[in-house]
């Protein structure tokens, strides 16, 4: 049976492999939404490839470009925010949520208020308005199925489980390419540093992220969201290697691990393809050649970002929002060679702080808290360039 | 709900560890039946705690102590073979099948036949009578739970997965107490070297199988039974530490594994309460107190005895039956200082070459396939003992 998916964010990293497996395996899948963010000309050789009904390109100026593009394939062009909520709103078996940032929030909310399962790529959207989110799932019925490889790990050790039995849930961290350096050597590392990620190959933010280790903060705060065992319940484990990507203890004390390759192709397919499994090209897991695995006790001394997005979680509403919104300043302040790497984390915290707390019940009170704490965000890291 | 239990082997390793998880939660548990070999004064012991209905020692000679030592307590007192065989067919929920070596394949099969959920603890009668066994499982409806650490390890990770969408299974082993040494070193080592396992308090003979490797062989055997998914794809990872039990990587790539401490109680309670789980005092699993996990390819030269069992299993029929048999044998007069070390293996090589192929169809068969191939393993040790 062929099935009908919906993609967001066709032209990233995440958009890019999820077409790979689909290729492989043209008969299971017609596409029916291809989105990106500007790429014109590369969605439109993916919407020739692919054939769906609908393009929508979200920077709404190069509209007319898209149609032009698209002249004569009868897919409809359009662009812009509201198009991509449109679209996502589109009957669908799955739709993909590889929008990178807050801008994939408005079209993942649509998708899961219209009961539609979402493979979930953007963390953002759940980091912000997780609760939000996993409200309207309730309400809907819709399946949310994580994508990042540690929240899809924990899916697949939950498969056959149940939620109330489980003891621990224990989020593997890489620990990032600053594992072993001291807190005054890492005053001083520069951008190239950051970005050169010890296992995955991924963008410039999420690296930068992974070496303040706040990546694995908002993936704490994605886990209490989709896993609901309680925060104190949820803990993070350094395991440099990255081959097991996340593991659920049983109240019986039995652990299952998800382990794989570090190739996005194995969580994307294992959401495709959900409660099934397809076969995919990577390659399979190498023990006796990898040889040894490590583990140690995060260190939130030098690496103070869990912590932060611990206490926000637990704070609750506005919080993780306030967050994620300063962190994405920070994270371009530090890659523009504005701020120093301790200051990306020492931003956030003081965006919280002078944050006033509130409870968004709405997704217009989220992007207003989106949009404030980026502003705080911003004058924060002019002080800096200027101190 | 009280479910009913049935315990082969009350006072062994797996039985005592089993009563004191029922022993726990008294509430979910009702004893029907509890056997015991030849120890009346613990039988009767556990007997006046948990009230059976039954209570059989095997060994028939001691039936007037048991009955002298149940007296007035109402439980009934039987003994022998037969009375295991009539005791393993009573109504019962579960079957806890802990008899050690071939002793419990009668009971085990009676079980299954007559459609009771089998919590298999007990190796030797499916290395030795998988066929049948499985083949009686599919008939009667009844489910094998298995006991053994990896085997349950494998169970966990198939639950909420599908047989058909396995690419391999990986049976973790710890190498044993020799895994470093030279293969002349191993000529002379002495019996109470062998019974030291690293990781796990075990019995004599299990800790010389895990010396030779053969423990993994007849797991290896026992996997093929419990989970077809053809002998190829089955392949055994050296990992000293014994914290991964065992993994199953399916046809996307993705690896499921499961870790614990090396408690039996956490492989035990988990074909007690399954499909659900239930609480236990076991320690949780430390990884960073671990801190490293080590894996390597199995050594066929130095440790001939996985090979061997892959070959049998391979040929099948009654080959696994004659390699446990003569297994049984070499292990026991190598304990007593008959045999060296690698004469073990030898011996099993030599019974296997010397015993005709066949394919056992019933019981009586298999039994006299055993009993054929440890007069032959017999023969031959005595000829080591004289060389």
């Amino acid at each position: 049976m062929t099935r009908r998916l919906s993609l967001f964010g066709a032209t990233g990293s995440v958009g890019q492999s999820t077409l790979d497996l689909v290729r492989r395996d043209g008969e299971a899948w017609s596409v029916g939404v291809l989105t990106a963010n500007s790429d014109v000309a590369e969605l439109a050789k993916l919407a020739r490839e692919f054939r769906p009904d609908v393009a929508v390109i979200a920077d709404e100026t190069r509209h007319g470009e898209l149609v032009e593009a698209l002249a004569g394939t009868g897919i409809a062009a359009a662009a812009g925010a509201d198009a991509l909520v449109e679209a996502a709103q589109r009957p669908a078996d799955l739709v993909m949520a590889a929008i990178v940032g807050i801008a994939g929030l408005a079209p993942t909310m649509a998708a899961i208020e219209a009961g539609t399962d979402v493979a979930l790529a953007n963390k953002e959207s759940l980091v912000s308005a997780g609760e939000l989110m996993t409200a309207a799932a309730r309400k809907s019925g819709a399946t949310i199925l994580p994508v990042d490889s540690e929240h899809n790990a924990i899916f697949q050790c939950l498969a056959g489980g149940r939620i109330d039995q489980v003891r621990r849930i224990i989020l593997t961290a890489s620990g990032g390419p600053f594992r072993t350096m001291s807190g005054d050597d890492m005053a001083r590392v520069t951008p190239a540093q950051a970005v050169a990620h010890p296992n995955w190959s991924m963008g410039a933010k999420i690296s930068v992220d992974s070496a303040t280790m706040m990546n694995k903060g908002l993936e704490l705060i994605e886990a209490h969201h989709l896993f609901p065992v309680g925060l104190d319940r949820i803990e993070i484990l350094v395991h440099p290697q990255s081959v097991i990507h996340s593991l659920v203890e049983y109240i019986d004390c039995s652990t299952l691990a998800q382990l794989g390759s570090p190739d996005m192709r194995i969580p994307i397919s294992s959401a495709l393809a959900w409660p099934q499994r397809m076969a995919t090209p990577c390659a399979p897991l190498d023990l006796a050649g990898i040889a040894r695995l490590d583990f140690q006790a995060p260190d939130e001394v030098r690496f103070p970002a869990t912590a932060l997005c611990r206490a926000a979680i637990a704070e609750g509403g506005a919080r993780p929002a306030q967050l994620n919104a300063a962190n994405e300043v920070a994270v371009a302040a530090f890659l523009a060679g504005r701020i120093s790497f301790p200051a990306i984390v020492d931003t956030v915290r003081r965006v919280i702080d002078g944050q006033p707390p509130m409870v968004p019940t709405s997704l217009h009170d989220i992007f207003s808290v989106d949009a404030s704490s980026r502003a705080a965000a911003q004058l924060l890291v002019d002080q800096y360039e200027h101190a």
